[in-house]
């Protein structure tokens, strides 16, 4: 790994969190700098612009934590139990999220979706990975009879994605987890419901 | 109504959609004089601050979708109708809001959690009337035999809210109704296994 390599990936994972926690627009190059200890020329020198570092710790962000989803997933044999053991990692609620600030496809939708086409685009590609990564579970489980035949696994995976999401919101803004606890028993009745 | 009421409420009116969709980080001093047509000076003559505004823009908008889910339910005889007549509304996404930008409470609690103490209490008051609108529908309805008595209108408020605000960031990201969809059937079903 080249020497500006290993910067770029530092200064992702310094400025992730920031960008996470305070939003594209709400983040000053004073943060950034903080965050880092370089200054605006070192950073500038390395990624274009402001938007290019969003971008970069957005994909960053999201991808640390779809690689802790597979890795769980991994480990287990059946279809039931790689959701199971996606689900379980909500229960540490605020810990789970590997980048402060909590889901960065939250996050960041919220703050683009009326503003920031660039990030908008970035935000429908890591849902439509993250729906993909549930409905390809969820598919698998069928063929090998884990999971009933009427389950609908797109239908499935955007229920799941529209709990958490919903939940993550809720937990965050009263800072307690009893929100998220609720979702994830209905989810684990939804688990239940189609297995075979 | 004094003039300065009226000034005040005009005022709100033109930068609630401003702030619920650039944030309360990015919505400039230009934003709010461009949306309202007046200058910084009398903006801050009857606003002390861009936060107090903020809120007050905060206030104005869940407001009017409260009332407007209230007037829903109100045409309503009973407690399975009248949670059918709320959810009915968002199938018009994305006109049922009433202020552009998508749900309010969702935008600033992402936006504030991290952020702002004060913007952030108002979103859990508002999460809090919220479900207290949801789980007294509920409440009364197990009372007048509609709603089964195993029923636990906490639990259902939650899923519901969690729910509606996940499959609208899905469906703002998506910019199309399908996420939303998929969630209001779900709803629909999760009454009816309600009903008595």
């Amino acid at each position: 790994m080249k020497k500006s390599e290993k910067t770029r990936g530092m200064i992702l994972s310094k400025c992730a969190p920031v960008f996470n926690q305070k939003g594209f627009v709400g983040t000053s190059l004073s943060d950034l700098e903080m965050a880092t200890g370089m200054t605006k020329g070192c950073i500038y020198g390395l990624f274009n612009s402001k938007e290019e570092l969003a971008v970069e710790c957005f994909e960053y962000a999201r991808e640390l934590i779809h690689e802790k989803m597979h890795c769980e997933a991994a480990k287990k044999n059946n279809a039931i139990e790689k959701l199971r053991a996606i689900f379980d990692m909500y229960r540490t609620f605020p810990d789970f999220w590997p980048i402060k600030g909590g889901c960065p496809i939250l996050n960041t939708s919220i703050e683009a979706d009326d503003t920031n086409p660039l990030l908008q685009e970035k935000v429908v590609r890591a849902l439509e990975l993250w729906r993909r990564l549930f409905s390809s579970i969820i598919t698998k489980g069928i063929r090998c009879g884990e999971i009933r035949q009427d389950a609908n696994p797109h239908m499935v995976a955007t229920l799941f994605i529209a709990l958490l999401e919903g939940a993550t919101m809720m937990s965050k803004a009263y800072n307690e987890s009893s929100s998220l606890g609720i979702v994830l028993d209905k989810i684990d009745e939804m688990i239940n419901q189609m297995k075979t």
